[in-house]
């Protein structure tokens, strides 16, 4: 034992080396889908921080005239690329969602005339938003720099993980303005902030919350701010509804002379004197708990005011992470989508402790984190699929503390249930299935156990599975499927619920705990339950065991599934192709079923239907900027006719990629696409989390490294690699053929070198 | 020193033996002040509880149609006398206040259909409330009992000091209800409600919290409920405006399968079956700091279900304070008045700290009091005058946590300001003067400083004092008095602040901080800046130096003076009477014009204005139901006439105080009207606390006995007492004559006894 911990020690070391002193920043472009449907954020942050501080070119209201303001959704992460104009810089996003919440505190610099109201794009000088343009805008790893046209005031923006560091460049004018808008908030509607409080404590440091309603109920985020330089006097605005007190006794003239103010919807604003050029510096520092941990956090992350070495280190944290996959490539627009990609993997989840452990638990209650970083942000219908895999290759580390997290949501939960979608304490049930069941048993898997009793993982997973009254897993249980009458996604939630039953039955296996194996095998074929032989899809089925009668296999409106059509979910067997295979007819239906999904051509009846992709985001009916089919272009590998694999593969990556600001099919929801983009990049990709299988794709690079936590390097060259060499002619790992397009997660952890030899006619 | 502490041991053992064993609970009746303007509750507490449990006979919203529903005031105790039905029983209520907030967290027990609306007097049954009637109802120190007509339950309610404690005697049923009403409250009004969560832990523990923005602006409470029996099922309703989430997905179905909901306006109901005559005991623990919190201080005060054993302890605290001063009369309904007054006496200021010693400060963060117990409910313009003083006699070393309390408000507040009326960690800014200092100088005059530093202390005064932008004081201090431009009250300012500073200056004397004893003493004059020798009155004085013109010393409207009019602000110099008669012509006229004061007839007209008191609660133009003319009775002692102050006294004793529900001639205020009544029927007033000096009255008992915390007992001892003999003849202090009528702290603390010498005749 002694001995092996020393050798990974020596081999660490010696690895650390061998990583290349390439600079990888210069192509990671955070700018890449921000442009249509992306929905990621420009702005600066750290790998997995609290603080993502970022630019808002609009803040629409989630409500117009009382109803649902579609144009709301372009704004999830609060910049779009062909806006004109940028409302202020805010500290918390979202990067790729589908639904939004967040923005909190935003911070503007203006100078002259004091505006309050962001006014409009379409009358930009009404508000104290300003005009920029592109030319004048830096997007960086941890680094955003912008000109504010309007005000002539270059502003950067760098973070740690808890703290927002703003640099505004003034020029000279005895009217420097910092507004503090608390009103403003991404998916705002009336009454979604629930209190706001501003404190200022001095000239320099200011605190405060904001206590919001949104996607999560019971949301609070505590702020502390700091200025470089004091400021000369400041100014408050009350924009709430009547409170009977708010002027009790006319003493309680908030807008002067009280340096506090509490309210729904509130400003602050603070006045400088600046002369030409001058710096003035603002740290934002974030806290889940209270003031006193903001303070706290902004402490032990930024005591000073070195803007560049704030800079350097959050870029060094960036470089280290990035350097965990070293690729090589002829094409530099190959590297900008794979590091970008690697960049947008390593946002979400996010830390959601302070610096001494503190955090808010799912009951309401402040919890303290025992020797781990509690994780919130798990958009788990989405990256169980390929985030967390990839994790548990390049952070396993940093996975099996999100696995703690997602079981202290599980301890701290009302429900007792998993996270299925968590965000700042709070669970707001997104999607479908309880796949947090899922991340945990590819940890399992791949023994990735650090700190956690795998058995009471286990049990949190049996006892999330079994909970009868939520999403219809009682008949479920009862019937082997959901029936139609119980939800309007029935045929989604029996075949989710059937591949996370099998990922349960694998955990169970492999902590020898029998019973709950057969239990949770028995239920992972529930998926045949809801196949109909006569249509040879998956369909809605009744109460009464019957099929439901009118069926659209090519609608995804009201036909039983989320986010995808029959066509697509009818493959969604990941735990079991082969038998799906069998289900469906054999092995040339299967064939023929794949080739069209890829091939037809779907009406635009249907495309108008398909939520948050561009046309782009579709092949034939395939659906990739959806998540329900990440897996489906490696099925052929379990037909003679993997070569199709190899070549949809290479397609997706072509048409859904690009290292531009539209760059993106779809949004990156969290990271999920971006995983995606990695392991087919590298050739290889997880279909069924749970398992150690990975199967073999096409790599679109000439090699890559891999450096893994327990020190050993995994390398992977690519012989004869190109835009027409898709085709795998041959593979062997470690100088011996490798079998079957299939590579297993031993064949990783343990390093050694996997070869593709690739040409650009299919190997029958 | 070792030999003086022994001393004192063995004298405390032995005046504890000396104690009485006679009860003193049975003189003690809550119900006295509930009629009309006494504003007191009947329910059950603990001295100084965190928890006052008392029924609600009415909840009315603060706003009618939009505008102030004057009826709201009847309720600031949320019990009204002649009311016929009780809507449920709630956790938090101030003692006779005149603006008001709290009732927090309404529980009421049902049989039958249920109904969640409290429904209306007039329609009692169209809600929960039920009918009632005071035959069937017990009000105790410490435990409430009532009979609830509808539904055929006895309710009785006992406490500790931070946990309600219910018990409800159920009749054989299978739909006994126990509801929880979040929405339900005190000086309710639309959106005081900020956010409210209710959690259900299992089928015997709830917890949540309540947060509100009323007089209290950033105000949460949080709770722990625990029930004796489990509940068969529950439910919950949101009666929130629309939240765009609520719903998310249709899973939130708050109402049903889950254990927890949140928004701004809910309810929740607990169902159960009972036998005849079943117990259904019902925990409610409090926090200001978190649901676990409440958890800890259930677990700590009440872990079991023994409802006559916690009434039993609570009792006993009461029965130990109320101890403190055994009297000696002929008469009943005396010994009612004096250990009820006593018993209104020590209830505020409240606990506020959990068991651990955690509380919320004024700067909205988690404080733990290190080797104190904090307070709030600082109703300090009212109890500055005798309250305090009160306890630097009976409760010196929780008068001085209470000054620890006031001076971590100082140093958390946002303003820097001692308090002025402090409620659950925020500041609401009632009434005039910063009186904060009076009650500092007031135990520092008397040597209480157990764990603080009494310079610290003097410093918070002086910067409180010194607050430029608050009330006009900057003013105060450039011109030596408050223009009536800048203040409604600058007249009662003026005059408060002057006493205020004379207060801080004799701390700074016994501090030995000369400066500011002079800088101090200097404001202390001020008074005379606002005495206008034209009219003879107090009066507002503009910018330019001038008396306001239009100026009607009878009104209390806009005449720049707060909770009085001139005739009576005019008297207020306590500090200096002997000045202030000269200032008003000498002895013969300051004498005509107190006898004027008291027998003068009012017109109706200003009545009419005379806010918060019946009609009873004037002698004349003397407004005893209002504090500000609380010393003027003792006046006569600085003439050659005191015998009048005796006679005042004794009739003012006579007129205000009656041992019945209508007995209060105005809202006891937090206990100062009956710290006055319990000084005067000693037999001696602290007109001027700062000093050590009381005048001497008329004692309207045959004796007293003081047991001091020093272990020294002072008695007092009245010969030949009775209505008709209200005049001294002759006074000793152990045994030897005592001259001037007037009696110094120093004198009580070192123990002896005082005889009075009555006769029927004034001692000319």
């Amino acid at each position: 034992m002694k001995l092996k911990l020393t050798l990974a020690f020596l081999l660490s070391g010696h690895l650390l080396m061998a990583q290349t002193s390439e600079k990888l920043i210069p192509y990671v472009h955070p700018i890449i889908g921000t442009q249509r449907m992306g929905h990621t954020f420009p702005g600066a942050t750290a790998p997995f921080g609290m603080v993502q501080l970022s630019p808002e070119t609009d803040t629409i209201s989630y409500e117009l005239n009382g109803k649902y303001n579609p144009d709301v959704y372009k704004y999830c992460a609060g910049y779009q690329y062909d806006d004109q104009t940028i409302v202020g810089f805010s500290h918390t996003h979202f990067s790729g969602t589908g639904h939004s919440d967040l923005g909190d505190f935003l911070i503007m610099p203006t100078v002259g005339p004091l505006k309050l109201n962001p006014g409009t794009a379409q009358q930009a000088h009404s508000g104290y938003r300003s005009a920029f343009s592109h030319t004048n805008e830096i997007s960086e790893a941890n680094y955003y720099k912008v000109k504010l046209d309007d005000y002539n005031i270059i502003a950067e923006l760098t973070t740690s993980t808890r703290v927002g560091f703003h640099q505004y460049s003034f020029p000279k004018t005895d009217s420097a303005h910092i507004i503090l808008d608390m009103e403003s908030g991404i998916y705002n509607y009336p009454d979604k902030n629930v209190w706001t409080y501003i404190h200022v404590i001095n000239d320099t440091l200011i605190t405060g919350y904001r206590q919001t309603n949104g996607w999560a109920r019971n949301r609070t985020l505590y702020f502390a701010i700091s200025f470089s330089k004091p400021f000369t006097s400041h100014g408050f605005r009350n924009d709430s509804k009547k409170e009977v007190y708010r002027g009790f006794w006319g003493k309680l003239n908030q807008s002067k002379d009280f340096p506090e103010i509490s309210g729904q919807q509130i400003k602050a604003w603070f006045n400088f004197n600046t002369s030409e050029g001058e710096k003035i510096k603002v740290k934002m520092a974030l806290s889940p708990v209270s003031m006193d941990g903001a303070i706290q956090n902004m402490q032990a992350e930024i005591p000073g005011w070195n803007f560049e070495q704030v800079k350097a280190d959050g870029q060094q944290q960036w470089e280290t992470a990035l350097h965990k996959i070293e690729i090589s490539s002829k094409s530099e627009a190959e590297k900008e989508n794979f590091y970008t990609a690697m960049y947008h993997a390593l946002i979400n989840p996010t830390v959601y402790t302070d610096v001494d452990g503190r955090y808010k638990g799912l009951d309401q209650n402040i919890h303290k984190a025992d020797g781990f970083t509690n994780y919130t942000t798990f958009s788990l219908w989405d990256t169980y699929r390929a985030l967390h895999p990839l994790f548990n290759i390049i952070e396993p580390k940093r996975n099996a503390d999100m696995v703690r997290s997602m079981l202290a949501h599980y301890e701290q939960s009302p429900e007792h249930m998993l996270p299925v979608w968590s965000n700042s304490a709070n669970e707001n049930w997104c999607m479908s299935g309880y796949h947090a069941v899922a991340v945990i048993a590819d940890a399992i898997a791949k023994e990735h156990l650090n700190g956690y009793d795998p058995q009471k993982a286990l049990e949190a997973c049996v006892v999330t599975a079994r909970h009868r009254n939520y999403e219809g897993i009682g008949d479920y249980m009862d019937k082997g499927y959901v029936p139609d009458e119980k939800s309007g996604v029935s045929v989604s939630n029996t075949l989710e619920y059937a591949y996370d039953d099998w990922s349960i039955a694998q955990a169970a296996q492999k902590l020898g705990r029998d019973d709950i194996y057969k239990e949770f095998s028995k239920r992972a074929l529930n998926y045949a339950n809801v196949y109909d032989p006569a249509s040879g899809f998956m369909r809605p089925r009744l109460n009464d065991g019957s099929f439901r009668k009118n069926f659209d296999p090519l609608s995804t409106n009201n036909q039983g599934f989320i986010e995808g059509n029959a066509w697509n979910y009818t493959l969604f067997v990941p735990h079991d192709p082969a038998a799906l295979m069998n289900l469906m007819g054999g092995e040339s239906r299967f064939v023929r079923y794949l080739d069209s999904l890829f091939t037809m051509e779907l009406p635009d009846k249907y495309f108008a239907e398909t939520e948050d992709i561009t046309r782009d985001g579709i092949i034939g009916n395939y659906v990739h900027g959806n998540e329900p089919s990440h897996h489906v272009a490696y099925l052929y590998n379990w037909t003679h006719q993997p070569w199709k694999t190899q070549a949809r593969v290479r397609m997706i990556l072509k048409k859904m990629y690009h290292p531009t600001p539209d760059g993106l099919g779809g949004n990156d929801d969290c990271g999920q696409m971006s995983a995606w983009y990695i392991f087919s990049t590298l050739g290889f990709y997880p279909v069924a989390p749970g398992n150690n299988i990975y199967q073999i794709g096409s790599p679109a690079i000439d090699g890559a490294t891999l450096h893994l936590e327990n020190g050993q390097t995994f390398k992977i060259t690519v012989k004869n690699q190109s835009d027409k060499n898709v085709y795998v002619q041959r593979l062997t790992l470690n100088g011996k053929d490798l079998p079957g397009y299939q590579l297993s997660y031993d064949q990783i952890k343990n390093g050694g070198e996997l070869v593709f030899y690739m040409g650009g006619k299919p190997k029958k």
